[in-house]
């Protein structure tokens, strides 16, 4: 007994077509017409859009800050926020602490994941403290199916990696044929900054984007372009935010470097006028990079649109703004740092993305679902509406209209960096490997159908 | 009663899985599994892949040029080459003669197409003659499905443009939704060289790179780019062969610059040293832009595998080494420029590319057939393999190896410039619509089925 | 009998001290201290600069235009400005009209400055009709002393060039060792742009600027630096005007060509609003290329502390706003193109550079005379304050404050773009070869003192 | 009474002409034809060329590495040396050892230098230790006529600084007008390069540049200008080697970087081949950066006709091939660092570069004397012959042929890089502050005449 989808649009990362869906069991077995046997359901999507399930490969789910702050939004509410957004798999960042292991990383991160997930959750691991015996846990977590891997070039003295360690890790990637994540801004500089900044009492959250510039996120990214080439490893930048920064991302593709990058929804959506409110409000948009402004954000358009950028994830990291945004009242540089994001991503880019012109629903797919879905190795399971692949499905209206506001949010948080913007895109059915767990009546299943999800690595492993 | 494909590898330009395909009349009609329907045929291709049929962008069949002298090549060889090759559609250079209208052009060539071709046939019209009654036959070419023209910036005093014509009609473009399809290098300075060069007595075929040196088509490209940034207007460029063209495509695309780039096969497989041969054996390889040096092959390699350039297509425009070619024995700028090569682009960017680790499968399918239709308008007719597009389908077999040789293609010319060369892709079926007009047993079918190929604007009308 | 100017500040392109010059017939022949010989005449200069005699190397004095209009200032009262100026050289374009020999054009302009002329006057030639005899003949003007040349890219149909003509003529430039300098804007896409313009019945001189928008100066500047990389020819550049221009200069000398830039006053002090002022009164700075925006200014003065820029010159080009300016009243295109410059030149320089710290007062010398004297082959004659060169020498007061007015201006047009604008720099003194042609006290010496200047070419003969 | 040279050519940085120059006490008090006074000597320097006598911005004198190892020369050797060359100031390289105050390196330097120096010196203050005093010991440093500061970016754990504290220095640097230069490579990325050569047992001196490949240097170029960008600081980049920095260099000039280049002879003239030489020998040329290529030194060569860069000097830094080199034998990495080169650098740009037509006779002194007077704070007391500046004055003999030689070469150390080659220029007289310190006779005068020089920062102060 199957599911069939009549009369939908299929959308791939590069076709469009109407053709029925047959599901049996977890996977998508038959696409065409006529495709009923008996005993199966048949759900009438005519008008409607079918797309992979989205894969969000950045989020911070249950996160505790270096100052014992944890994120607003556990896996439970993170993950049903997903679905809510069309979201079938997050790829969350375990993180190895000062003095662990990277298993005891991903022990923990698998502590927080366990039966509460409402999509499939896979893990990068972000090392922050290089040793000796490293080399060694990497090829154990890829193993493990934890493919990828995280280094921060920001957070000196916390997160921060030296480039001699960065580039003994890209050696080492290289040969594993794993791909490291990379936060690209220089913390020294940024640390320099912040000291000067409080040295001369600028301590609201006007100064936030003010010590943390363009020019140094296009330096470390720079600098890391140059160690990959040297290692002949891939790359993967996380959350670029800037003109700046693509531009030099865009020279070392002229040099054959291989370099992947992600950008986020607020990047493309919101701009750094919004440090500019009055009282603390400004403390809401205070993430890493900054927003920044109108030229930055018309070259990420263009940049997409011309490849340069191949995934849009959230980083969703949400605080709220009371209790815990405003720790740093008195000194931004003790605002956590993040926004949430993950419910929203797709509404937002299909409506301020599509419906005005500028990229296509294939373009829509690629970026949101497909290449995070080949980059991070759990292609074709995942990513795409073929025969064969999991049928994680989502069955997008794309002529309703709905207005974002935190009252009536799923995910966790006490304000919305996007409160008062209208989606045209809500989804109608979403299907998890087959199983139908959110329909526009019936709402989200109660009972969490997320899986952890077991990637292979770049040589296919 | 249909056709039931069963047990093949299916590549798109995103995704490969296993399925059966079912053909009904000219269509795709599902895919999955037990999809036979009584009455239809089944055909068991356990092990071969399956590609949507190859779509070859660029030729140049049964062309006569300034001096008189016609192409090897016909309509009929050209299209029965082409089917051989895996390649169910190719567009054609039509072109208007000086004095001429549009239309005339269009006129002679459906004369010289018609019911000659195995595949599937569309034109570009090439402008030679600009004038004030030009900008009112392109939309009359639109309407009657030739969405694509073509502008020489070349062959000075013959069918080269100048820059105030070009703009003219980069803006009148604009607003149709057309495409324009650029020969980017500097006819004038050409011509200075080839003077030059004659006036030296340097009349060998060696000389003929040395007349047409790569900074002569980066100079063509980055002008075209800055006239094109001008207009607001998309533009595609023909041949790209340099590694110093592409970077001014890259520096053009990083300032929001829409330009599409075509490459050759011979460009990613052929050297300049080929103009070093004996006697006059190197005007086989006469063809403009000429072949470049190893690292404009990597420059191009790299390209593709950044997404700067979109097809790759063959120039085919073959004239015999005997009787054609031979007629620049004592003035290389005598020899008519072009080489064969319909037949054998798949085959060769399977091997030299895919196998050897250059491309994916994907990618291969992307550049030689997907893109092809999505940027001249006959997508999702065509260039996909998915329910409701035509059946233009290639089984391959990607194990069975091969000789290029003269003697065995289907081309009728009387060389070819990969002779002796290994390829290891042949096709075992080729449908056309729907009709298998190659099997691998019974040879190509005898009666030509090839269709006139109706093309949409960049509007989508 | 000498003169011996005592106490003054010296400034070269390099050096700045105190000392005393003293100065025998038309030579400098010493510098120090206790100079004075018997029969001296001994002025004393404490507190004032020495800088050598100005240098301006593009001028157009009585010009005809296409139309027949000629430019307000003659070789009389322009080469006065020049002197009243602290200019001492003037290098006019001499100009081969259709039809003529360059001898003719050269013999023409002899005509126009013979015994005429305040300050020395040198004549570059612009070629406006390329033939077969030209290259004979240019070799002819190098030993009459006319070692440069002028190309226009721009002007379709009355001074453009082809890209064949120039390659060849870039060819022959470096067999000879002469200097071609162009006028860099593509004359197509003007045309273009200004028939579209006036299709839109946009005709005020608001519209100049939109119809030579900096791309296509930047196009034109690309080309050329192919074309001399090509030709492996030096070349100069008038009038650059734009930052797109400037940054593919820059990308050239990287490569190695050997380029050299002109920029005026204008560009660096005067901002394209002034083309949005009400009425005709834009038309007082319609010359080609137009002013451009701030960050164009801002990027010419840092290429000027970069040596990205060699010479500041003027352009001086003048015509009256009544009588010739307002011929194009109701067509912008048909306003005769050109602006006043040559008097204020050096006084501008030295308040909005040197007084406000963007330059120095060696970069000033540099600019405006030691650097035109050694690209034009004029040097150590001219250029420099050393012994044995021309006593062409300034004595500078920058303490002196006054205002640019039209009505106390020596330069004979009816307005000048810079009118209101306060100077804090006053010649004192100007000797032109030893003689004293100004005093402040005296005015100008009412009888021309003027000669020919022959050039040598870049290989010194 | 005083000094008369008479009838020899004058070279500045910008002239060349003949005249007689008059040396009074320690300074040039007249310059031009019968200039003798009574009591004057007289000396005819007819067919002898004058220049201004060299500045050696960058040696390290009687310098102990980390391993305790002496350099071969101190400041007797080493100065006299500079005299040999036609060099009369060097600025040497004091170093605040880490736990040091500034002073107390000052104090060390003095030490070295006092009684000892041929010719003049200055000191830079090489900074390896910042901590919260050093920015009040810069301002101390500077009053002191130590105006110029070095931070290293490589020798990671011993001179290298972090981002943070060079950014912080690059702040203070601005506020005080001093000029901080900088050896740049990424000392991380070479730690690691050097650990994975010796754990493959790669040891000989061959492998030396494959750890330090340019890309090292072209990293930390673009960070630091990143860096000098956003604290809008002037940088001069001690010893740059590759084509790649040097790029980028041109890429900060172009956004309005202050940037100032220096490079060496041996990047100019030596090539990477000779780490190919058999047994230990490569080790003669173990110098950081490491040679580069033949395009490295085109690129050089043409960077310095572009202004791209401003000095030439040495980074003598002399170490005996037996005894010192010879520890590292079995370990290139314990090879000491450094080449000797004061004794011959102005002999061998004249040779290889004005001879050969690369270089001017006037460019030959901007980079060797004046550009570093300048940027050093000496200027007009060095760096010109001028009336007014010190008689420091070397006069040419260009038509005078030596080889060099160890045997025979003044500076103390058992070999020469330069073994063997030619060299056509030969100083006849030197003269220090009016003080003959060599007579081509005479030889060098035995008693020491150098004294400190007191440098003024780029406020002039």
């Amino acid at each position: 007994m199957g599911i069939v989808l009549k009369d939908g649009l299929i959308v791939t990362a590069v076709d469009i077509y109407k053709a029925d869906i047959r599901i049996e069991g977890e996977k998508i077995v038959a696409i065409g017409s006529q495709l009923k046997k008996t005993g199966d359901e048949v759900i009438s999507i005519d008008g409607y859009y079918i797309l992979p399930g989205g894969i969000d490969t950045h989020t911070h789910f249950d996160l505790e800050t270096g100052t014992g702050i944890r994120t607003a939004d556990d896996f439970a509410s993170g993950t049903k926020a997903a679905i809510a957004g069309g979201t079938t798999t997050i790829l969350d960042y375990a993180t190895q602490n000062k003095g662990e292991t990277l298993q005891q990383g991903l022990n923990n991160w698998n502590q927080k994941a366990k039966n509460k997930s409402y999509c499939d959750v896979g893990f990068h691991m972000a090392i922050t403290d290089w040793n000796d015996k490293v080399p060694v846990q990497m090829k154990d977590m890829i193993q493990k199916g934890v493919s990828s891997f995280k280094i921060y070039m920001a957070y000196k003295g916390i997160m921060q990696m030296d480039d001699e360690d960065i580039f003994k890790a890209l050696i080492r990637s290289k040969e594993l044929g794993a791909l490291i994540t990379f936060h690209c801004e220089n913390g020294d500089v940024i640390e320099a900054l912040i000291q000067e900044s409080k040295s001369k009492k600028y301590t609201s959250p006007y100064y936030h984007p003010l010590v943390r510039p363009a020019l140094v996120e296009k330096e470390a990214v720079t600098r890391l372009l140059y160690l990959a080439e040297l290692a002949n490893a891939p790359v993967y930048i996380v959350h670029l935010s800037s003109k700046e920064a693509l531009e030099n991302v865009i020279e070392a593709k002229k040099r054959g470097v291989e370099v992947h990058v992600e950008t986020c929804p607020h990047y493309l959506l919101l701009e750094d006028s919004l440090y500019d409110l009055e009282g603390f409000e400004s403390a809401k948009y205070v993430m890493s990079p900054p927003l920044r402004k109108q030229e930055d954000i018309e070259a990420l358009w263009n940049g997409i649109n011309n490849h340069f950028i191949d995934t849009i994830s959230t980083d969703h990291c949400s605080f709220n703004f009371r209790g815990h945004k405003d720790v740093g009242i008195n000194d931004f540089s003790q605002i956590p740092n993040g926004i949430p994001g993950v419910e929203h991503r797709i509404s937002l880019l299909y409506t301020y993305g599509v419906q005005l012109g500028k990229i296509s629903l294939n373009k829509l797919v690629e970026l949101t679902s497909t290449n995070a879905a080949k980059l991070f190795g759990v292609y074709p399971q995942k990513g795409t509406i073929a025969v064969g692949s999991d049928a994680d499905i989502v069955v997008w209206d794309f002529n309703q209209t709905s207005i974002i506001e935190q009252k009536t949010q799923i995910q966790n948080v006490d304000y919305t960096p996007y409160e008062g913007m209208q989606v045209k895109a809500q989804p109608v059915y979403v299907f998890l490997r087959g199983n139908k767990v959110l329909s526009q009546d019936g709402g989200i299943l109660e009972q969490p159908q997320g899986r952890f999800v077991k990637r292979k690595s770049l040589k296919g492993e």
